[in-house]
C-alpha cells in the first residue's frame, strides 16, 4: 500500500472509481446485452423535505461538472477492477469501453443557489445508458451534501435577517477535511458571511473570520495572572478581534471591559458568548457595552436563532458549527 | 484561481491551513507574549453520549498521526496568510516560527477500535503551546467523524449479531467523496463486512460488495420485455450477485424466482428488499425461497434492525447508507 493509500487522500483522477460497485456491474451487464449505448436519462430530486423545511437551495453543480469533464479510467484503475475477481464473467467489451470512457452526455440543471421544491429536479442527465448509470453515485454525493448545507445556511439567513452576521465555524465537526471545505463553500453561497476555515477561505478567495478560544484565556491568565491580561495580550496583535468573555464569569468580565472602555483605556469592537443563558447574558452585556457587537455560539441553528429572537436576546452575530455542517434538520 | 482550487480538492500538504483562524491568531499572540514554547497539553473526550449510546469506538488515529508527521507551512502558505491582512500587527517571529514549523510534541491515544466512555480521553497531545493550539481543529475533524461512524457500525453489529451481513452503502449520501472513504474505513473497522464504494474498498485492500439497482430492472425489462429477463441478464455476468426483487411486485417476483429455482433453471444466492413491509415480505420470501440469503435496505439503522428482529423478520443481511454515513444518532 502506498503512502497515498495510507492517508486515504483523494485526487480528482480517483473519482471515476468513487462509485457503488453495482453501477459498474450493471454497466457490464448493459454491455453484454448490447444496450450500453442506448440513450438514457435520470433526474435528481427530493421526494420530500425535512419537517418544517419549505425549500432546498441547489448547490454542488460546479463540482459535478468538473467530475463529468474528468471522467476517465486509467489502465491502473481497470487492472484494479479486474483484480477483484468480480468481473470474471463480464463481457470483454466492458474493459475496452472503460479504457476509452469519457462522458458524452448532456447535463440540464438549475443554477447553483436556486430554490427548489419537492419533486422538482435539480439536475437531469441524458447520456448513453452505461454512463448515466456510472456517474449517478458521485453526482448524488456532491449535490446532496452541498444542497443540504446551502439550505441550512439559507434558512439561518432567512430567520436571522440581513443585518445579523453569520459565521461558519464547523470545520472541527465536519465529516472529513474535504467536507469542511465543501461546507464552507455551500454555507457562503447559502448566505453566510464568512468561514473560520482558513484553507477554505483562501481557496474561495474570501477572508477567514474568527474570534478567540477559552484556551487563550486560560494559557495567558495562567502565565500573566488574569483574564484581563489575556484580553490585553490578544488585542495587542488583533486590536479589532472580538473577545471571548465566558471563560470564568461572563458578567464580571463584561463589567471589567465596560470600565476599561468607559475610561478610554480600551477599544472594543466585539465580544463572544459561548455558554450560559444567552438571552439574559446578551441583554446584560448590551446594557454594559451598548456599542459592542455581540456574537453567540454553541449548538446554534435556525430554531435556536428564532428562539433567541422571540425572547429578545441582544445578539448581532452567530458562530455556527455542529448543527450546520452535520446537516441536522 | 487554479483548476485545483476550482475543484476544492485537497492534498495532505494543504492540511496545515485546515484550521480555524483563531488557532493561528492565538498562536501569533503566544509568540508575542513569549509563551509559544511552553509545554501544553490537551485531551479529546466526549462530555456525554447521544441518548441510548453506551460507548464510543475510537477511530481516526491513523489519519491524525499522518497529519502530525506532515505538519509544515510552505512559503506559499505563509504568503497567503500574510495577504489576508489579518496579521498586520502580529509579531515578526510568528512568521519565522511557521516557516520552520514541525510537530515536536507527544501523542498519547487509545488504539483505534477501543471502546471508550464519557469523559475518558481518546487522545492527549503534549506539545509546545503554539503547536498544541494549531493542530486541535484537524485532530477533532478526523477523530470526531471516524469515531462517530465506527460507533454507529459497532452498534449495528452488536444488535445484528455476528451472523448477519452488514454492508456499507452510504457513498451517495456521504458528506463529500473523502467522507465516503473515511466512512467506509470506519464502518469496516467498526464491524461491518464490506463496502459498496469501489475506490474505498480498493484503497483499503478489500473486495467491494453490491447487488443491483431498480434502474437495471427497468432498463432491461424495457428492452427485453420483463423483469425476469433483467434477472437472467444480470445473472449471465454476475451469477452469484443478489437480485433486487421489489421493482414492480415483490411477491410476484419471488414466486417466479422460486419456480425457476425449483425447476433447476436458476441458481439463486440472494435477494434484496428495498421497500414495503420488510417484516411481512421477508417472511414470505423465506417461505418461498428457504435457501436464499435475504438482504434488506432503505433507511436502516440499529433501531430499525432491532425492530425487525423483534417482529421476527427473516433478514440475513443489511445494506446501510444514509443513517450510517450521516451519523444520525
Amino acid at each position: 500500500m502506498t503512502q497515498e493509500d495510507k492517508e486515504l487522500s483523494l485526487s480528482p483522477e480517483n473519482y471515476s472509481l468513487l462509485t457503488d460497485l453495482y453501477q459498474l456491474t450493471m454497466a457490464a451487464c448493459y454491455v453484454g446485452e448490447k444496450i450500453d449505448q442506448r440513450q438514457a436519462s435520470f433526474e435528481l430530486f427530493a421526494r420530500r423535505l425535512p419537517p418544517g423545511f419549505g425549500y432546498l437551495i441547489a448547490m454542488g453543480l460546479a463540482q459535478a461538472l468538473d467530475y463529468l469533464e474528468k471522467f476517465r479510467f486509467s489502465s491502473e484503475q481497470v487492472d484494479a477492477l479486474k483484480s477483484t475477481g468480480i468481473f470474471t464473467n463480464a463481457p470483454n467489451e466492458f474493459w475496452s469501453l472503460l479504457a476509452e470512457a469519457k462522458f458524452t452526455g448532456d447535463v440540464w440543471a438549475v443554477p447553483e443557489g436556486t430554490a427548489i421544491f419537492p419533486n422538482q429536479p435539480l439536475l437531469r442527465i441524458e447520456a448513453p445508458l452505461w454512463q448515466a448509470q456510472l456517474v449517478e453515485t458521485y453526482l448524488l454525493n456532491t449535490i446532496n451534501y452541498q444542497t443540504l448545507i446551502a439550505t441550512k445556511a439559507a434558512r439561518m439567513r432567512d430567520i436571522a435577517g440581513n443585518d445579523t452576521k453569520l459565521l461558519e465555524f464547523g470545520t472541527r465537526r465536519a465529516f472529513s477535511p474535504q467536507a469542511s471545505i465543501w461546507a464552507a463553500r455551500a454555507a457562503l453561497a447559502g448566505g453566510m458571511d464568512a468561514t473560520s476555515n482558513v484553507l477554505a477561505a483562501l481557496k474561495l478567495g474570501r477572508k477567514p473570520s474568527g474570534t478567540m478560544a477559552h484556551a487563550l484565556v486560560m494559557a495567558i491568565s495562567a502565565v500573566e495572572g488574569s483574564e484581563e491580561d489575556a484580553f490585553k495580550a490578544f488585542q495587542r496583535y488583533f486590536p479589532t478581534a472580538p473577545l471571548l468573555i465566558d471563560t470564568y464569569d461572563t458578567l464580571a468580565a463584561t463589567r471589567l471591559l465596560a470600565q476599561r472602555v468607559k475610561q478610554g483605556e480600551m477599544q472594543l469592537s466585539g465580544v463572544r458568548l459561548d455558554s450560559g443563558d444567552l438571552v439574559k447574558l446578551s441583554q446584560e452585556v448590551r446594557v454594559l457595552l451598548p456599542e459592542v457587537t455581540i456574537f453567540a455560539s454553541g449548538d446554534i441553528d435556525e430554531w435556536e436563532i428564532a428562539r433567541l429572537q422571540r425572547e429578545n436576546a441582544c445578539i448581532d452575530g452567530y458562530g455556527i458549527g455542529t448543527k450546520l455542517v452535520t446537516g441536522v434538520p
